[in-house]
C-alpha cells in the first residue's frame, strides 16, 4: 500500500518513523495535461469538502480541477492500515442523524460498514477515574450517570437542556438569547455552576468539555456528539472518501494535481480566476471553491484583497490544538476499559476501539489545548501519560500531529467565545468567483464534523453548478 | 393557480368539489416530442423516489424521460394552498434526524422553511382524551406524560426500549431475535401486555398505533416518529417536490409526460424495454424505474412475468387505509388544543397544527383502517367525528381519500405481520432491465416516509448511473 507523508507511528524496536501506509494517496499524483485549460472550476483542497464539490461538480458535467497540497485525499480525515487495522487519524465517528455524511453512506452501500465501538464483554469491564484524589474504578453504568448527570447540569442554561435557547440545532444563532451564552467561555459556566457541581463532576465535566469543546453555544448538540462518538467505519475513512473521487473521476471530468500547494488566488480579471502554486504552476478556471481550514487561510494571499472583515476573522484562527492518539496495548482484556485522567494529566479522555489482528487492544486517547502533547517529540512523557490511566504495555503508538501540519494548524474548529458571532457570517461570504466552503464554518448543525464538511461541498458545488449552467444558457441564446 | 384532478373539499356553502388547487402540477402536461426515441432511463412516477431519481440522472447527463399517471408532481406527497394556507395532503412531516430528505431541503436553501407545529400559547391550551369512560380534559403536560408511558409499555419488548431487537434502526432486520416480533400483530403484544397497562393507557396506545402503525418490528423508530410529527415545511411539500423537478428540468435532458398510465412494461428483447400507456402509447429506453407504490404495482403486467415471489408479494399488499382529514374550525383558540378518541369514534387522533390567514384554526384529524371513514361521501358521519373530540365549528373540510386513489390504493405503506420478513427483499429485487423503487420497500431506517422515497430515487439512480457509465465508456473503446 502507497505511504503518505502524514502522519508518525512508533513502536519500541523502531522508535518513531514519519508517514503512514494509506490507501488514499493518489498515485501517480498528477493529471492535469494542459496548463493553459481554463476549467469550469478549481478546487483547492481534497478533504470531503473538496472532494464532495469535486464529486457534484463533474457528475453534473463540469471540468474541475482539484488541487491538493497533501499526497492523498482527506484532509483531516485519514486512516492507515497497520498490521490489517484501521488507525483513524482524524475524523472518526459518524452518524445516522448527521444527514449529509449519512446520506453519502448509505448511496455508496457502505451502511454494512458501520460498527459499534464500545464492547463491554472482556474482562477489564469498567471505566478508571484518575482525578486529584486518586484512581478508582468505576462500573460503565456508573460512568455513564457521572458524566450524564455533570454535562446535564454544565448544559443547562435554561432550565430546558438548552432547548429554550438553541430550538433548532442547524441554525444555532435564531435565537438572541443565545448571545447570552455565545460569549461566555467554559470557564465562565463552570465558574456559574461551581456550587452545584462535586469534585466529581467537575472533573468529569472538564476532561470532556476540554477536549470535545462542547461550548454553551452549542449544548443541545452535546447530548448527539456523545451518541455519535460510538460508531464508525469498519473499512476506514479514507475508503469512503476514496468512493467520491473515484465518482469523480468516472465522470471523465475530474482533472487533479496533489502535492500541489496553493499560494495565491488572483480574481482580478473580469471572467478567469487564476490559482498560483508555490511551485510555479498557474492554474485557470471560471470559478474557485478555496476549502483551505480557518487556520491556514492566512497562507492563500487573495488578490483583490479580501474585505477588511474576512481578514480578521481569519487572522483570529480558532483555538482548538487537541491531540488524538492511538495506542496499541499488549492486552485483549482492555478492549471493555475506558477512562478519563483530570487534571493532572496531558491526556486526559481513553477508550478502548477495538481489537487488532494480533489481538491487542487498540485504545485512543485525547489531549486538549491547554496541556498539548506533541507526542512525537515527546515519547516517554506520552507514554506516561498513557500509564496515568492505568497500567499498560504499549507496543504501538500511531497519530498525526495536527497542530504543526502545515495544511491544517488544528484541529477540528472550536471558537473562542463570541467568535462564531462574530465571525461566521464574514467567513461564509464569497469574494466574487471565489467561494469559501469548509466545516470549520459550516452552517449546519454539524460544523467541525465530517457532516458539516460534506454539507459545505455539497452547498458549494450547488451554487457553483447553478451559476455556470445559467451563463451555459445564455451563451447559448 | 392550476388545480389538480386530486384531493377535495367541503364548506357549508358549496358542499363537496373535487380536485384542488396545487403549484405541483405540471402544465402542458407533455414535453415528450419524438415517440421513437430510445432513452436511456424512463421513470414510472413522479413521486419522490421517481423525482429524485430523474433529478439525479439528468443531472448526470442521461436522457430521462418521466411518466406519471396524476397530472401533477409528488405522488403521496403534496399540498393544496387555499386562502393562503398550505393544506399537506399526504406525507408532511419531515425532521434533521431523516438524513435523505434533510439533505435535500438543506442542499435546495429551505432550512428556514422548517417550522414546529405544536403552539401552547393559546386560551384552549389542553388534551381532549375521549374513551368508553367519557370526556375528560388534560394538561398537554399529562397527555405527554401518559402517552410515553402507554408507548413505553408497548415498545419495551426486551426490557431495553427495543434496542437489544434493532440495534441498528436502518438495517432492522440484522438481528434474528426481530423475527419473535416480526411476526407478531398489534393486538398480539397489546395481548401481551394487557396486566401492565391502565385503560387509559391501553386506549391511548391503542389510538396512537392503530393509526401511526408502529408495529413491534419498528419499536426503535417509534420514539423519533413523534418527535418527527412535529416539524413541517411551511411551503409546502409540492414547492420542495417541485424543486426536484425543475432542477432536473434545468439540465435540459429531462423529458415527461403527465396524465400518462403506464399498463404494461415489456423487456423481452435485448437492449430496449419497452414501456406502454393505457392510451396506447410507447415510450423506450435502456433502462426502467418502476416506482408505482405496492398496492398498485399489480396494475402494470410485465413481460416477460416476475417471478413468482414477487407476484406473491405484490399480490398480498399493505394494509394501511389511514384517514387524513383536514378542518378549518372557525375559534382561533383551538390552535393549542389536541385530542384523542378511542374506541368509539371514527377518527381516532386530531391535533391543531396552524392558523389560517382567515384566523381560523387548522386541525388535522387521522382514522384509522378498521373503522375506516369515506369521508366525503359521509360528510354529516365526518364532522359528528370531528365533534365528539370537542365542539368545533368546522367551516371547511380538505382531504385526499387515498384508498379510492388509482394510484395509491392505501395509505403510507404498513404490512401486515410477517410480511415485511417474507416479502421486503423480494420486492427489492429488479427485474432484468427493470429496477423497483418506492419507500414502501426501503431499506433505510424510514421506509413508508418521505426519506425513504429519497432514498430509494437515490439508490436507483445511483446503480442506473454506474451501469450505464460502464455501458457508455465500452461503447467509447
Amino acid at each position: 500500500m502507497a505511504k503518505s507523508r502524514d502522519g508518525w507511528q512508533w513502536t519500541r524496536r523502531e522508535g518513531v518513523k514519519a508517514g503512514l501506509p494509506c490507501i488514499g494517496v493518489i498515485n501517480p499524483s498528477q493529471s492535469v495535461k494542459n496548463l493553459d485549460k481554463v476549467f469550469d472550476i478549481v478546487i483547492i483542497g481534497a478533504g470531503y469538502t473538496g472532494l464532495t464539490a469535486a464529486r457534484d461538480l463533474t457528475v453534473a458535467g463540469f471540468q474541475t480541477l482539484l488541487l491538493e497540497g497533501r499526497d492523498r485525499v482527506g484532509g483531516r480525515t485519514w486512516s492507515s492500515e497497520i498490521d490489517g487495522y484501521q488507525f483513524e487519524l482524524g475524523g472518526a465517528w459518524v452518524h445516522w442523524f448527521q444527514p449529509h455524511v449519512y446520506r453519502e453512506i448509505s448511496r455508496y452501500g457502505m451502511k454494512a460498514e458501520l460498527v459499534f465501538s464500545p464492547d463491554y464483554t472482556r474482562e477489564k469491564n469498567y471505566f478508571t477515574f484518575v482525578t486529584e484524589h486518586g484512581a478508582r474504578k468505576m462500573s460503565h453504568q456508573e460512568e455513564i450517570e457521572l458524566f450524564s448527570r455533570a454535562l446535564e447540569k454544565f448544559a443547562n442554561v435554561d432550565g430546558n437542556l438548552g432547548k429554550s435557547v438553541v430550538p433548532l440545532p442547524f441554525d444555532q444563532y435564531s435565537n438572541e438569547t443565545l448571545n447570552n451564552y455565545a460569549n461566555m467561555s467554559v470557564a465562565d459556566r463552570l465558574e456559574q455552576i461551581k456550587n452545584d457541581l462535586t469534585d466529581d463532576e467537575r472533573n468529569a465535566v472538564s476532561a470532556v468539555v476540554l477536549v470535545a469543546a462542547v461550548a454553551p453555544e452549542t449544548i443541545r448538540r452535546s447530548w448527539t456528539f456523545f451518541v455519535v462518538l460510538a460508531i464508525k467505519l469498519e473499512c476506514g475513512q479514507s475508503a469512503f472518501a476514496l468512493r467520491f473521487f473515484q465518482e469523480a473521476l468516472s465522470s471523465g471530468r475530474l482533472s487533479y494535481s496533489f502535492n500541489t500547494v496553493i499560494t495565491r488566488v488572483d480574481s482580478s480579471s473580469r471572467d478567469i480566476v487564476k490559482v498560483l502554486s508555490r511551485d510555479g504552476l498557474t492554474f485557470r478556471a471560471k470559478r474557485v471553491i478555496c476549502t483551505a481550514p480557518l487556520n491556514v487561510l492566512d497562507k492563500v494571499r487573495f488578490h483583490p484583497a479580501l474585505s477588511q472583515a474576512k481578514l480578521d476573522a481569519i487572522r483570529h484562527k480558532h483555538v482548538n490544538q487537541c491531540t488524538k492518539l492511538h495506542a496499541e496495548i499488549k492486552d485483549p482484556e482492555m478492549r471493555s476499559w475506558g477512562g478519563v485522567t483530570y487534571p493532572n494529566n496531558r491526556l486526559l479522555l481513553g477508550a478502548a476501539d477495538g481489537t487488532t489482528p494480533s489481538g491487542n487492544t487498540h485504545c485512543v486517547f485525547f489531549g486538549c489545548s491547554e496541556s498539548h502533547l506533541h507526542a512525537e517529540e515527546e515519547i516517554e512523557e506520552t507514554l506516561k501519560a498513557v500509564n496515568a490511566f492505568a497500567e499498560m504495555e504499549v507496543e504501538r503508538l500511531v497519530s498525526h500531529n495536527w497542530s504543526k501540519d502545515q495544511f491544517a494548524e488544528g484541529a477540528w474548529v472550536w471558537y473562542q467565545p463570541g467568535a462564531e458571532v462574530k465571525y461566521l457570517e464574514t467567513l461564509r461570504e464569497r469574494h466574487g468567483p471565489i467561494l469559501f466552503a469548509n466545516s470549520d464554518w459550516a452552517d449546519g448543525g454539524w460544523r467541525s464534523f465530517i457532516d458539516g464538511a460534506i454539507q459545505s461541498g455539497t452547498d458549494a458545488a450547488f451554487t457553483v453548478k447553478n451559476e455556470l449552467q445559467g451563463a451555459q444558457r445564455e451563451s447559448h441564446l
